[in-house]
């Protein structure tokens, strides 16, 4: 069984549109926070550091699919869900659920890679073993 | 051939994240705008008015799926390319891509449906003929 | 002496800009978000309920100015310490202090006035008595 | 006479909030875009440009006060009119007048100052005369 990291959120005014509900690009907003903070639970440092250390930049985001069953508002409080799904040589799949208690409001994947800065551009690097083990 | 709208951005520093690149949720912000506008150049009137006279809230997102191939940064101009790519009974799909000059940065679809408000709750409608052709 | 209400914030990599510190407008989504949460821990129901009860939309913002002292960055955790500081006869001051553990980060002042919509159009009433004892 | 620079904005749907308009904060995201705005229309080159030749990490703001005199919605086109109304030694005001057709809908003052990064830590240095001097 793969890690499960919980991120929880109280979803604010801010965040709703003129219909009431969450603007969704905030769930996206939501699951990258999510995303990072699955690593920063599971012991990887910010990327700040890794940056400085090992010139990790980051995991950029190569494709991201969402599908939104329930809308959401104010000033209910949800909870992501966050797991690596799949490990692949140069990606990973993190699969988010966003759930108000057993609902699920939407469910999400994100296809990643571990990126580092050559000559000013991002190129993806293999999946660093270390991270990876820190993170299963 | 289905009508393509063109929606203009520029990227702004704000736009950016601590990488100097676009944070990914503002392209999905980016596509939810160039949705509404494709419809706004199309000829349908904005929301509000037609949550008055039609009951329409407008049109959540039941889907969406994003690739990206290329970064971004401020302070470029990109647009965003927009078409209906499928109209079914109760949904669309739309078909977003993302350009710098002649670059493709990110090609999205977001699975849409027209709702109304029913005590208190959305409830999504067929879709109406006279937008359609609207946009058609 | 009046309440305080703390607003809890952990800093997200995407609230931070490519300086790789916080993008400040994000310190007064915080800010609005510490102003509503402080009503809703007073006891003051969501406005979607008081404008179905009252009438009364919410409390938009007259005026607002912030100092800001120190820089803050992912994955800080922050608190927005919240007050209101001065009551009117139509409007009220609510004062913003955010912390990282004892060091002042910023400091605002929101002056805000209760509104409701008539005819179309947001007009600013009293501050109603009931509400104020509880904030008080 | 300074130099007044001029940055439109369309409002989006997602701009604004569950009372229908503009979420204040994204008033003071568009304020910043038009003080960056403002440097690149009189020739300053981007931040990054400047960190990478003179080590100006940017113009991170010191103080900001806002009033706000009128709502606005979306799709209604604004623009921000900015200028710089005071250059101190170490420090400038920028005056941003937020516009719909004739109406003043808020006015701000930013106070910014340009700042180096050593060590890792942010400092403020003398407003570079060339910068200045492209801007009056």
């Amino acid at each position: 069984m793969s890690k499960i990291v919980v991120f929880p959120v109280t979803i604010q005014f801010g965040d709703c549109d003129p219909a009431g509900i969450v603007f969704y690009p905030n769930f996206l907003r939501w699951m990258d926070a999510a995303s990072l903070n699955f690593f920063t639970v599971c012991g990887v440092p910010p990327w700040r550091e890794l940056e400085q250390s090992r010139g990790i930049v980051g995991t950029p985001l190569l494709e991201v699919s969402v599908k939104f069953m329930r809308a959401a508002t104010y000033p209910e409080r949800i909870e992501v869900h966050t797991r690596v799904e799949e490990w692949r040589a140069k990606v990973f799949v993190q699969h988010h659920a966003v759930l108000r208690g057993d609902e699920v409001l939407c469910e999400g994947r994100e296809t990643r890679a571990f990126v580092k800065r050559e000559d000013g551009r991002l190129r993806s690097i293999q999946i660093p073993a270390d991270i990876r083990t820190l993170c299963e």
